[in-house]
């Protein structure tokens, strides 16, 4: 089956864990309507690539991996969008999930989905109980305090940010979290994929920058320059756009360089490749003259 | 050592954690903030007094499992204090986490803590890797969706609540937990140890009932009155006062019948007692004829 299918349906099972039991119907409506349809599930892909890339012989456990990471991270989309943080009114296209349902079920929709992450790693048989022990002590630190999701978003909440903790830790965790845990669920040692996720992490974040300065709402599915609106550190503020566009071209280049020896080694290089492809209109579109 | 100093050690270990990394300051402090001082630590406390009752053999993944619960306990105070739930100024005697730092740092703190719950159990030595996971599975499945403390808050943003599976999922859960996660980290079957989770469960609602209705702000440390503001189900509205404190006498009792046998047997029970006798003087207030 095609990676994005084994994807989704990984994620779906781990949603509709335990729907037999009576449970309130909107808190569940948010749940499903938190995850799916879901954007490009570009953590999960990672992840399950690296996995692949390594042998991927429980596949089980890469399935409960990539879905654990997908929760966190849509529980993080959930959260940051309530109004005490960005107050998005949108996300991926439609209706954020406070909008569409009420402050207190996006409270609790986050929650859930950081629970269920938990949940779906800890539900593996036994056997596996060793690899879903360290996953689920990787995305734990990919997540919380101090370096995960939560510290990067604490950081907006400081009189003066550290901004490479803050980027670090706000973006580049679950990428991170990724390549790290994609290593893991196939048995492998976590240490040599650090890099691949930093990079890739920084990647995203150039990236997001450049569609954040150059992209209208409608484009992007969320509401547009909410760095400058938030006073955030961007890549564009600090390097011009021409600037930032040459900074992603190296970091492709040097996620590409990291990667460590393995059997699929190729394959991630062409993924990564394929990512820079995806965003040569963007490039294009701040280097009118080039 | 005693039991409540055994308990705030293994809480203290688990938040400070990773300390050493740079974290941003003020969310390192709102979770200092919402976990110490604590409260009773009532539900790490059962879970202990179970463990020790069934023999206790593996000390370290018994505190692990109480801090574990104890943190999901906290974090639920905190979102739960929230200005879009009870919207609540105090907790414990002082102001409550987003009125002491912010609303952000509120919901970060909640989430912070759910993971760290996680992360504590996943800590464990790799010997331990099967009870941990167990342990985690329980902790997620009354924690979350969908019947944990997220489905019990949930079930307040339904037009018909289910009130059997909302005082279960709200209250009950974490007693549950507590009882069955003490058992599990002990090497027991928790199957057995429901019930006097769920019975203690139903007694703890049944007390704050009464002492929602009959204590002032000062005496409770945070709002009083909140479950009639809120239109929310409650024993006393449903009983009376006189009812409602017969009602906690019978459970109280069937909470002791329920205690399944096992070498702590008899402290267990007297756990129990104690607990009832604490609850006197607060009886006493609603029947004072007798």
């Amino acid at each position: 089956m095609p990676l994005s299918n084994r994807i989704d349906t990984a994620i779906a099972r781990a949603v509709a864990r335990g729907a037999a039991a009576p449970a309130p119907d909107l808190l569940g409506r948010a749940l499903d309507y938190a995850t799916a349809p879901g954007g490009a599930r570009i953590r999960p892909t990672i992840l399950t690539s690296v996995a692949l890339a390594c042998g991927d012989d429980a596949p089980a456990v890469t399935d409960a991996a990539a879905a654990a990471l997908e929760l966190v991270h849509c529980a993080s989309l959930v959260h940051d969008d309530l109004p005490c943080f960005d107050d998005a009114d949108t996300r991926r296209g439609k209706p954020s999930v406070h909008r569409a349902f009420s402050q207190p079920l996006a409270v609790l929709a986050g929650d859930s989905l950081i629970v269920m992450a938990f949940e779906t790693l800890a539900s593996l048989p036994d056997d596996h109980a060793a690899r879903a022990m360290r996953l689920s002590r990787h995305l734990a630190r990919r997540t919380g305090m101090p370096g995960g999701i939560c510290a990067g978003q604490g950081w907006e909440s400081e009189p003066r940010i550290d901004l490479s903790a803050y980027h670090k830790a706000k973006t580049g965790s679950l990428f991170v979290a990724a390549t790290q845990m994609g290593a893991i669920a196939a048995g492998q040692d976590p240490e040599p994929w650090e890099e691949l996720g930093a990079r890739i992490g920084e990647a995203f974040q150039v990236a997001d920058d450049l569609r954040d300065a150059v992209m209208d709402e409608a484009a992007l599915g969320k509401p547009a320059g909410q760095d400058g609106l938030h006073h955030r550190p961007n890549a564009v503020t600090e390097l011009g756009l021409a600037g930032a566009a040459q900074r992603l071209r190296d970091i492709l280049g040097g996620a590409i360089a990291s990667i460590p020896s393995c059997p699929g080694e190729a394959m991630l290089a062409e993924l990564v490749n394929r990512y820079a492809r995806k965003l040569a209109p963007l490039q294009a579109m701040v280097e009118p003259g080039e």
